[in-house]
C-alpha cells in the first residue's frame, strides 16, 4: 500500500536528519540568529523610495499640485518605518558576529534612515540627469517618460544611488541585497562601493558588472556586457585573498565604453576617452584617445551546396 | 532622547525638501500628469494573453474542448478591458505631450486593442512555428511542452509578437514597457521595432540584444550574447542624436548566429549565412558563406608546481 | 458611435477563429491535456526548499534550538505534499505523450519527493562548501550571511543542485522548470543535467551558461559570461539533431575560468588549470597549465579636438 501522506515517523526521521545538520558553527546555520533583514520588504521599500524619486511614474497614484504633500508625507512615513526596521537588524546581525552588546542599533538606524531621506533631493537631481543622459545617448528613446517606466538602466542606477548612500554610511547587509534586487531584474551587477557620477547611461545593461572600488565620472555612457573589474586579487601569506583596496578601474569624465569591453584592474580611463567594443583592456588610457581592436580577421567558406534543398 | 517616530515637523521638513524638486519642468516629473500606463497591468494583461496563445500551458486552468470557448471568451474579454485601459492611458499621455485635446484616445484604443486580439490566430501559427524551431535546434529539449512552460525564448519571442502589433500601430510607451518586462525575465532585449519571420529560435538568450530597426528572416537560430546593434548614430547640427533611420543589420532566411557574435550597422547577412561564435561583424555577409574568426593564439604556460599543496 | 465593450457578436467571432486554431495536433495544444505542472507552484516549494537549506536566512522565520524540529516539520511536510502534486503532473503528462495507462505516477512521485527530501542534509553540506567559496574567492564578500542572502551563485546553484536530483531520477518537466526559474532570477543557465562538485563559486553570474552534459569537479571557479556549451551537434541521415550524447566539457578539480571564457565541445580541462578571460577554447588543456589570449592588439587615436567645446 503506498502511504498517502508522510508518516510521523518517516518525517520525524528527515526532520531529525537535517536538523543535525544545524548544529555546530556551520557558517550557514542561521539558528538563534533571528531576524535578519528580510528582502521582501526591502524591496518594498525601494518601490516606495521610487514612487517619492519618480511621483505618479508608476500609473498608481494620481500625484498633483494640491495632493503631492500628502502623497509624499504617507510615503516617507512608511519608508522611514520600514527601512528603520530593516536597518535595525542588519545592526543587531553585525552586533551578534562581532559579540558586543547592542551598540545603539536603533538609534543609528533612525539616525541613517533620516539622512538617506535628507539626500533624496540630490538622489531626484542625479536621476534627472540620467534619464536626460538616456534620452541623449540613445536613438530609439521616444520620451523621458518611457526611459523613466522601462528602461532598466533607471531602475540599476537608482538602486544604486540609494545603497551607494547607505553603503558610505557601513550598513550591512542591505547595500548589497539592494543591489542584488536591482542585477536580479535587469542583468547590471553594480556594486554599492562604486562611486559614479552624473548624467549616467548604461544602454541595455545585461552583462554589465562594476566592482566594488570603481570610480566613474560624469557624463559616461556605457553599454551592455561591459565589465569593469578586478584583475587579480591580492593574497595574504596564508593564500587567501585579502579584502578591500582599490583594484578597480576609474573612468574620468564624459568617457564612452561600448559593448562587451573589459577593463580590468586599478587604471585610469582618461577623460573623453572613448573605448571600442569587444576590447580587452588591462592598462590606462590616456584621455582624449579612441582605443579599438583592429578590424579582426574573419575566415569566409563558402559552402558547397548553398540552397541545394530549397529550391 | 531617541526620536521613536518621524516627527511632524522633521517630516514636514523632509516633505517640503522633496516636493520643491517636482516643480518646474525638469522632464522627471509626473505630477498633475497621472494615469500613465501601469507596468504592473500591463504583465498581467501579458500573462492573460499567453494563456490565450498556449491554452492549459500553466496547469491553473484545464481546458479542454467541451469548456474551451467559454474560458477564450472570458480570457478575452479581461484581456480587452485590461488592455484598452492601458492603450487609452498611453494615448492620453501622448496628448498632453502633443499638447492637443484628447484625439479620440478611447476610440483608438479600442481600435487597435480589436486589432490586437484579431492577429491572435496568426501569432500563435508563428510561435507555433517558435516552439518547433526550438525542439529541432536544441539537442537538449525534450519535448514541446518543455520548450513552452520553461524556455524563455518563448517569453521573449511571443512578448515580442505581441509588442510588435501595437509598435507598428504606433502606440506610445506600452510596446517598449512590455519588451522589458520580457527583458527582465529573461535577460533577451528585443526592440519591439525589430521584425521577425517565422520558425525563430534563440538559445540559452542572456545577453542577446537585437535592435530596433533589425529585420530578421525566416529560420534563423542565434545564441546567447549575440548582438544586432548600431554602430553608430547620426548626428545633427547641434551634435545631438536623430532618432529614427534603419541603423541595425538585416539577417536573411536561414542564418544562424553563434554564441557572443557581435553584428553592427545597417549591413545584411545573406541567406544561408553561418556567424561564427565571438565575431565581430561591420559589413555584408554574402549568401552562403560561413564566417568565423581564426583560431585565436592561445598562450600556454605551465604553473611551476603545479599540484604541489595537494598530494 | 463607439462600442463600450465588446460586443457578443465580435466577441463569438474572436472566440471561434482562436479556438478554431486549437485543433488538430499543432504541437502547442494543450486542451484536453490538462494539469501540467505548475510553475509558480514549483516556485514556492524551491521557496520552502531554501527555507530548510538556509534556516532563518529570510529573516520572516525566528528559528531557534527550542522549536527548530517544529519549524523544519512544518515545512517537509508542505514540500512534500507541494512536490508529489507537481511531480505526479510530470508523470502523468508523459503517460500521456507515451499514451500508456497511469504508471503508477502516484507511488513513483512519493518516492521521488522521498529521495530527494532524503538528499537535503548532503545538499546542505554542499551548500555550505559554495558559500565557503564564494567567501574565500571574493575581495568584495563581507560575510557568510550577505552571501546567502543576497548572491545570485547561491540561487543558482542551490536551485541547481535540487533539479539535478530530480534529473538523474529522470523526472520530466519539473527540473528544467527549476533550472529556468533560477535562470530568470540570476541570469545563470545551468541545466539540470550538469554534474557539480563540491565548492563551487560563480562571481557575478550573468550570461553563465553551463550545458547539458557538463561534469565540474571539486573547488572550480568561473565568473560572469562563462560559457562551457556544445559545438556541434550529430544529425541522423534526414539532417535532424540526434538528442543526447556527451557534447559539453569536463572541468577537472580545481580549475578557474575568467570572465567570458567560451568552451565548447566534449574537451577535458586539466586539475588546476586557469583559463583566461575571453578566450576561446575549443581544445583540451592539460593540467596545471594557464591559457590566455596574447595581449591583443589596440589601436590608439588621438582625438582631433579632445575638449574644446568644454573650457
Amino acid at each position: 500500500m503506498i502511504e498517502k501522506k508522510l508518516t510521523d515517523k518517516r518525517l520525524e526521521r528527515l526532520v531529525d536528519q537535517i536538523a543535525r545538520t544545524y548544529r555546530g558553527d556551520s557558517g550557514i546555520n542561521f539558528i538563534d540568529a533571528a531576524n535578519l533583514p528580510v528582502r521582501g520588504q526591502i524591496l518594498e521599500v525601494l518601490d516606495l523610495l521610487f514612487e517619492v524619486l519618480f511621483p505618479g511614474h508608476t500609473g498608481t497614484k494620481a500625484v498633483s499640485q494640491s495632493n503631492v504633500k500628502y502623497v509624499v508625507g504617507d510615503l516617507l512615513s512608511q519608508i522611514y518605518a520600514g527601512l528603520v526596521d530593516q536597518v535595525k537588524r542588519a545592526y543587531q546581525y553585525q552586533c551578534r558576529i562581532r559579540k558586543c552588546a547592542d551598540c545603539n542599533c536603533e538609534k543609528m538606524s533612525r539616525k541613517v534612515t533620516l539622512e538617506l531621506l535628507g539626500e533624496l533631493p540630490r538622489i531626484r537631481e542625479l536621476l534627472k540627469g540620467d534619464v536626460c543622459a538616456a534620452y541623449d545617448g540613445d536613438p530609439a528613446a521616444r520620451s523621458y517618460e518611457e526611459i523613466v517606466i522601462s528602461y532598466p538602466c533607471i531602475i540599476a542606477i537608482g538602486v544604486h544611488r540609494i545603497a551607494h548612500e547607505l553603503h558610505v554610511r557601513q550598513v550591512p547587509l542591505i547595500p548589497r541585497i539592494m543591489s542584488e534586487c536591482a542585477h536580479a531584474k535587469t542583468g547590471i551587477d553594480i556594486h554599492p562601493g562604486a562611486v559614479i557620477g552624473k548624467n549616467f547611461f548604461i544602454d541595455h545593461g545585461t552583462g554589465v558588472v562594476i566592482g566594488e572600488t570603481t570610480i566613474i565620472g560624469d557624463n559616461v555612457k556605457i553599454y551592455q556586457g561591459t565589465t569593469l573589474g578586478a584583475m587579480s586579487f591580492r593574497r595574504d601569506q596564508r593564500g587567501r585573498i585579502i579584502k578591500g583596496g582599490k583594484r578597480h578601474p576609474t573612468i574620468e569624465d564624459d568617457v564612452t565604453i561600448y559593448a562587451e569591453a573589459t577593463i580590468l584592474g586599478d587604471v585610469t580611463i582618461g577623460k573623453g576617452a572613448i573605448i571600442g567594443g569587444n576590447t580587452w583592456i588591462k592598462e590606462s588610457v590616456p584621455p582624449g584617445v579612441t582605443v579599438s581592436s583592429p578590424n579582426p580577421d574573419l575566415i569566409y567558406r563558402k559552402h558547397k551546396k548553398v540552397t541545394a534543398g530549397r529550391p
